[in-house]
């Protein structure tokens, strides 16, 4: 199936931010007025793009987005504003669309200035290139220390909505930067995509580690443009279920996407968190198992250490049952009601499991209701070279 | 000097629960009735030698310490508890005091019960070892993949104290466990001892971080027996500062000591938080800085990458001024009220003191007059390897 959707256009060109002839530079635009949301990294370092777009996206009409790779514009002053404006401007001007329209990101190194110089010739050969069809070269040019492009696109019955997205690191100084970004032909209210959004964010890229870092410069923003015809969906459509799982699925998708890309992943783990007093309480929990290097080292190694899950859990600063505590690794239990199960035998099947590309790591804590589940990744030798040799 | 302490005995011996002759079972003594106090870990999975121990501690009588390594005692259900309480009984048969006086410490692979045949023939040969100049014994028997013991001795004025700890990992499956004993000779006031104890563990053991991860069985005890003959120090007793001086640098130069053979470690990093408006708000920055794994590799690749600095503080979820934000490494100012200083000059002599054995991180986060200091260390690919290269 080809990579469109009605009434958008992609484009990704090199101009020169990265060596050689890498593309660097992506304009995403609607032909048509569209209302646009979107969320950002909680970081209290925002990138400049990031301080710009906020508000923009706030007010709801998105007409485009320019995203360049390379250099992340954080940590720049003044100018760093000064030049993310100047991004939406240019776009803005090339597409006859007013620039408060038009949203910006930068992603990779900190602390270095934009080379306006290239971007400003850049914008017009971007804007110049778009077609229905830039999709994959919009994906390829948003990219860092990714290796390889993140593109879904669902058709569903009478509507289409696609996504692209780039993970966790950059060429130099890494940094785990996500970004995504969506398009669908539907016309949707403004204050409920806004609010879809959220609700699937949190519940998708939200539950997702790489290493625990928050980026300065995350950002999720999605358009609908209602070249679908539709009327607009908004609260008590009967439409809304139907886009709000399209969404949340395509958003999975890529979420899986950027697990399987994250810096020297060689395994994926979802970590099961059930039986705590509440979500709240399990999710402390799971996102503590989750980010925890030793729980990540033991992933890589195929260690169905489940110590280190219950330490771990232990750590998370939450009520624990520890009458109650069970650990099953790869679908099998190794610890219940806080007793050792299953010996040597069941080591070796869980130590199997851990092997596998994916294996899932349950811990119930309790007997409450309270349940969470993150995707997480391992930590390897690879993840310690990428982010360790590079040297200023 | 000789490392004793007038009437407290040490002994570390062999008794089979480390393979070969591995000395793995402790036993630190009061010649004469002590008062003691403690700090337990936080975890909420603490293992059974911290819940039997705990109210012991309390009670603030502490005549023995019994300490074994190899086996931490930790996810072993009743039979754990059970097994913690036949320790400490058994060495206050040997010792004649009630058990209740003796406090018990396991350190080592987790979910596996403890070897109680070995551990019963062990701890009446240990209480046979007992001397008074058996500290490095002890101190050898308490580690675990510590690669060297650790033993503090301040001979301050009119008393002795000593201190021995061990430190992060263990042979199987790896766990940062910290055990720290601390012996005085002073008369001291029970309760003023635990509040006195309780400040300087906050300003010593827990401004320290190897991985991040807290053990289920941390545990930090202290015993003072009066044999200086001085009048018992209180509140408002004028030696009082004088002995916390003391502990606070006996407890601080362990933690050099720790932080230095953490696992894995090749250099360590004093993490500087200012200007934050108030020092818990340093605090929390500083430990999302000093756990950090893109921080570490950095440390570790001695890249002066201040764009990991500013994103992990960033990500600390407490205020920042942004135009105030600097970042100086090994001295050098790298980022000042938001803007990049210095160029590659000052990059390259960040990225040499980054070399040394151990660099300053200062990070100036507003205007404010919190601040916070924490040690840390970095993540080397012997830190993977130690975690992950274990398979049951």
């Amino acid at each position: 199936m080809a990579l469109r959707v009605p009434g958008f256009l992609a484009a990704g060109v090199a101009c020169g931010i990265k060596d050689g002839s890498q593309l660097d530079l992506a304009v995403i635009a609607s032909e048509r007025p569209a209302v646009g949301a979107a969320v950002f990294t909680r970081n209290r370092v925002p990138g400049a793009p990031v301080l710009v777009s906020r508000p923009r996206a706030r007010r709801g009409r998105v007409r485009a987005v320019v995203v360049n790779s390379g250099v992340s514009n954080v940590a720049t002053g003044k100018q760093g504003s000064r030049d993310a404006r100047e991004m939406t401007a240019a776009v803005g001007r090339e597409l006859e669309v007013p620039a408060g329209e038009v949203l910006v990101s930068s992603t990779g190194v900190i602390g270095v200035p934009l080379p306006m110089g290239r971007i400003r010739k850049g914008i017009p050969a971007a804007v110049k290139a778009l077609s229905a069809t830039g999709w994959n070269r919009a994906a390829r040019a948003i990219l860092t220390t990714d290796t390889r492009p993140k593109l879904v696109h669902e058709h569903a019955g009478r509507f289409d909505l696609l996504g692209v997205a780039k993970g966790s690191g950059m060429t130099m100084p890494n940094m785990a930067t996500m970004l995504a970004y969506l398009v669908t032909d539907l016309a949707i209210e403004r204050s409920w995509l806004a609010g879809v959004l959220h609700e699937v964010v949190d519940s998708t890229f939200n539950r997702f580690s790489i290493d625990g870092e928050t980026s300065t410069s995350d950002s999720v923003v999605i358009m609908s443009n209602g070249a679908a015809g539709n009327r607009p969906i908004g609260a008590g459509s009967r439409r809304g279920p139907e886009f709000e799982r399209a969404l949340s699925a395509v958003c999975q998708e890529l979420v899986e996407k950027l697990a399987a890309d994250g810096e020297g992943t060689t395994r994926l783990a979802d970590v099961v968190v059930s039986g705590a007093r509440s979500h709240a309480h399990a999710e402390r929990i799971a996102r503590k198992i989750a980010n925890s290097v030793l729980v990540k080292t033991a992933l890589f190694g195929s260690d169905p250490n489940f110590g280190r899950l219950v330490q771990a859990a232990g750590a998370a600063g939450v009520p624990i049952q520890t009458d109650r505590l069970g650990v099953r690794v790869g679908g099998v239990w190794l610890l219940r009601n806080g007793v050792p199960v299953g010996g040597r035998q069941s080591l070796g099947r869980a130590a199997r499991a851990m092997k596998r590309k994916r294996v899932e790591l349950a811990v119930v804590v309790g007997s409450g209701i309270g349940r969470a589940t993150l995707l997480t990744c391992d930590l390897s030798y690879e993840y310690v070279r990428i982010n360790a040799e590079y040297t200023t």
